[in-house]
């Protein structure tokens, strides 16, 4: 029978385990238009944290008692479903969960046999082929318009998303500077290629950013990608040069607390222009997919963006992983393999 | 002989007629590409505190012991300036004075004869059809987007930009909710046909800017032009509708304290996927001048779009004209009239 983790309570402040329970799925009959998978990968990111709230955000809340939904990677197991066949690999929207039977509402689609054939790894779908390499080249390219030859500041450097702008960015001959927290995390952004490294657990953000650009011989940054908020986002407005753009993508900084941020910086975005924008994966895949794929798919394949995965065994582990997200504790990408 | 006011030394925080004194100009023979001219009308705005900064800005530092310089009406005495002849009323940017000796970097233009002959006031170019109407539009219409049928908030909407802003969106069938400081202010502001007013004087921004779009039935701001910063931006943040679109125009709340700002409410950036971008008006103007003056010359000759005056008189007022800006202390334009 299969089991997936319930949101029991909404968390106040940072989810414990006290939130989840995992419980068993009612078994029931294949339907028409309806899949049984058994999920090989899950995915766990920061922006669930947002849909275990009550209030409105850009993704409906998950309901208590209620299992948990996200992206994952199964294997069809029976299919009354047109297009699908035992043995297709899938990627769909039932994760949190070791299988059971989805619908049209998940999501399902079929992972393409030539990338699968030239070697791509199916979880690649859940990172820098799915979710969070997008994130990092519509929020990069499309959002904050980054060039050849602009200055890069990103925070959360050695994160899913963050490891992939580093590595977008140098492909297209960007300077980068990356912030992440620890030694190895940013021995790890050097590794990726980034042109220098702010350790934001080492000490404040700002004088070690002002002192990346000064031995880089830049005078400011022009593209800020934010993961973080909070400390990194105001170093951001006080080294942005003229007509700097950011792309707000999360602030997991402050997803718990709720506190108000302390922006001392904030008013420089009228003497420099600056232009800052939110933005989410969901609105902008539709339209650029094509030209993401083609461009991302080609840049794993010559070995140009590449990704680490900290990966935790077992459906039961699932919670580990993501509250682990909170506490800087993935290198890349955080996954659990079933 | 004429006379100038100097800074005599850079305001910390707030600054004080200690700051400033008023002292003769150097008379000079003309020289080729010169004008002598005798001011009637000296503008006053905001932007002018960073100028008295000595940090890098948008607008190069006025420097200590020199004239100050800023928009100006006056009329030509004497001309060595090709196109210039005596009794011209021009347009230029030596003013903090009661006239002299002025070249091409003062860039001097003539009022335009039929705006004059149609009845349109000199002191007009230094409002509706100069800077501060120029900012409203380009904020409003080109950084903002801002559309018929929009929600608009603006901060300061009894200033000289904030009028402007108000009765420009309402010629364009925009909802608009304005604050301003106190009942005269907001009468005002509901005169020039404001749907709702928030008077931050009276109590916190947000209980009243979120009372005033559930009386006007709506979900919240497409749009906000913020003169302001601090507690306005912040309401904005709160109130976005997905997709709003934040001008920022200035930050009065904080030019002269340069604290922190409390942001609570900044990380709705991500979910309501919020554009803010911070706009200067010389930047924008040359491109789209042309329609500007014709749009606005068309809102203004319509009674679309009117302006009150607040002016002081005589030179040795100017200061006083000048400090009263961060008291809040006009309605509309603070003019100096010579």
């Amino acid at each position: 029978m299969a089991k997936a983790w319930h949101l029991t309570s909404r968390p106040q402040g940072l989810p414990t385990h006290d939130n989840f329970a995992l419980r068993d799925l009612p078994d029931a009959p294949l339907e028409k238009d309806q899949l049984r998978v058994r999920n090989l990968w899950l995915s766990v990111d920061p922006y669930m944290r947002g849909r275990m709230n009550d209030a409105k955000s850009y993704a409906a809340s998950f309901q208590i008692d209620q299992p948990m939904t996200g992206g994952a990677i199964g294997e069809v197991v029976e299919s009354r479903m047109e297009g699908f066949a035992p043995g297709d690999l899938i990627l769909h929207m039932a994760g949190w969960r070791d299988g059971g039977v989805i619908g049209l509402d998940m999501m399902p689609n079929k992972l393409p046999a030539e990338a699968l054939a030239a070697g791509m790894t199916p979880q690649t779908f859940l990172h820098n082929m799915g979710l969070t390499g997008g994130t990092a080249w519509i929020g990069l390219l499309r959002i904050a318009s980054a060039k050849p030859g602009d200055t890069v500041f990103v925070s959360a450097a050695a994160g899913a998303v963050g490891s992939a702008v580093v590595q977008i960015a140098k492909a297209r001959e960007m300077t980068v500077i990356g912030s992440a927290g620890g030694a190895e995390k940013c021995e790890w952004a050097l590794d990726l290629g980034a042109d220098a490294v702010v350790d934001y657990k080492a000490g404040p953000v700002l004088p070690q950013l002002a002192a990346a650009l000064e031995r880089l011989g830049k005078p400011g940054i022009d593209v800020y990608f934010d993961n973080v908020g909070g400390e990194h986002l105001d170093a951001a407005f006080a080294t942005a040069n003229d007509f700097a753009r950011f792309a707000i993508c999360g602030m997991i900084d402050v997803y718990n607390d709720g506190k108000a941020q302390e922006m001392k910086y904030l008013i420089r975005t009228i003497p420099a222009r600056i232009r800052m924008e939110g933005f989410i994966y969901t609105d902008q895949f539709i339209e650029c997919m094509e030209e993401f794929y083609a461009d991302m798919g080609g840049l794993i394949a010559s070995g140009a963006v590449t990704m680490r995965e900290t990966v935790h065994e077992g459906l039961e582990a699932t919670t580990d992983a993501f509250l682990g997200l909170f506490a800087g504790a993935n290198m890349g990408k955080m996954l659990v393999r079933i």
